[in-house]
């Protein structure tokens, strides 16, 4: 009944001929995949990065939050692996983006704010954004059906990472380590030819997987 | 015990434009995954391919065999799928191989025969080949670890299958039936950071993957 969470943070550095000034950019996110869906998590979930990217501008967690759909989206499913979250990349700086709404029209517009502030709070929020969650759902019973469709739902998260996540394909690159990506993949995974969904709460999820929800304007 | 089939033959047509002669050609084959590694099947399984091969010429059985030690490799492993067997594609006739011996030099040449029979052969040699196999190794023992090993295994079928065959890119591009592909993923599977190889004779198997044999060559 806990939602998997995958979240990282992380920074590259380039520089084609050993001349020029390298060029670096910040790229991360966080998002849960559930094999039950509890509205009240989700809800939850979006609000708490939303609060995070709204200190920095208003643009930022509709933009991300989009992008996280989009990139967990398996097409041989027309399925998105998860609920979502907020996902970003080649971030190098906020200079297109309308500052946050300064505390008093008398003051002077905000200078762009260097995103190793927003990817640190990024960073720090990820265990607290999730840790309610898990407290709540982690000594749920479950029968053995409920255990199924966990193993099962567990397929399609392998499917993705192996079949359309850039960052598996960039480990499997020369010079790659399978180990640190595969490490990605279930303990415990099933497939099961045309399993469908069996039941009502199987349902519920899988249309919300079809279709995105804008959680963060919905209340419990 | 019982090492994994994966077998088939095809035919493919296509015509660009609908006006000019429609272009076929055939595909197929037949590959072994063994878990646990026995020399007396892997010699009787590529004797059995090179017979039928050599019904047509001498060059088929390295040509094909070759072949498949080729597709089945996942470079991230450095490992081969399986033990291989025979793989062929874009098989549209045998005019560029050298005939199989006459019964007496006094003979005229044989004319080149159609693929249609050899892959006919192919297809009826399936169940042959595999079954007396199957019926030496489905009674053995096998511990729990063992089992788990097969288990992680497994995960290597699912990481060949979702990461490198042609065959599964082709099926989950549009029109495609993912449900029809994924059946080739095995009902349970293990993935395990750095499990590496237990035991003597899982590293006897790992090292035939490493290195193909040339197994029609040896004797048991």
């Amino acid at each position: 009944m806990v939602p998997t969470l995958r979240a990282d943070v992380r920074y590259f550095e380039v520089a084609d001929d050993g001349h020029s000034e390298p060029q670096g950019w910040f790229g991360g996110g966080a998002d849960l995949t559930p094999c039950y869906l509890f509205e009240e998590d989700a809800i939850e979930w979006h609000k708490h990065w939303r609060g995070v990217c709204d200190k920095y501008s208003p643009d930022l967690y509709p933009r991300y939050k989009k992008w996280c759909d989009e990139y967990f989206y398996l097409p041989a499913r027309q399925e998105h692996r998860g609920i979502g979250g907020i996902f970003f990349d080649d971030l190098m700086d906020f200079s297109d983006l309308p500052p946050p709404p300064s505390p008093s029209p008398s003051t002077s517009p905000t200078p762009p704010t260097p995103p190793l502030e927003f990817v640190q709070d990024v960073a720090d929020g990820l265990l607290d954004s999730w840790r309610p969650i898990v407290d709540r759902r982690r000594s749920l019973p479950y029968t053995p059906q409920q255990r199924e469709w966990q193993l099962v739902r567990r397929g399609r998260y392998v499917e993705f990472n192996l079949l359309y996540d850039r960052g598996v394909r960039f480990g499997l690159a020369p010079g790659g380590a399978i180990e640190r990506v595969i490490v990605s993949a279930p303990p415990l995974v099933k497939w099961s030819y045309r399993y469908g969904e069996p039941g009502e709460e199987e349902r519920r999820l899988v249309d919300v997987l079809r279709k995105p929800r804008d959680w963060a304007d919905e209340t419990d």
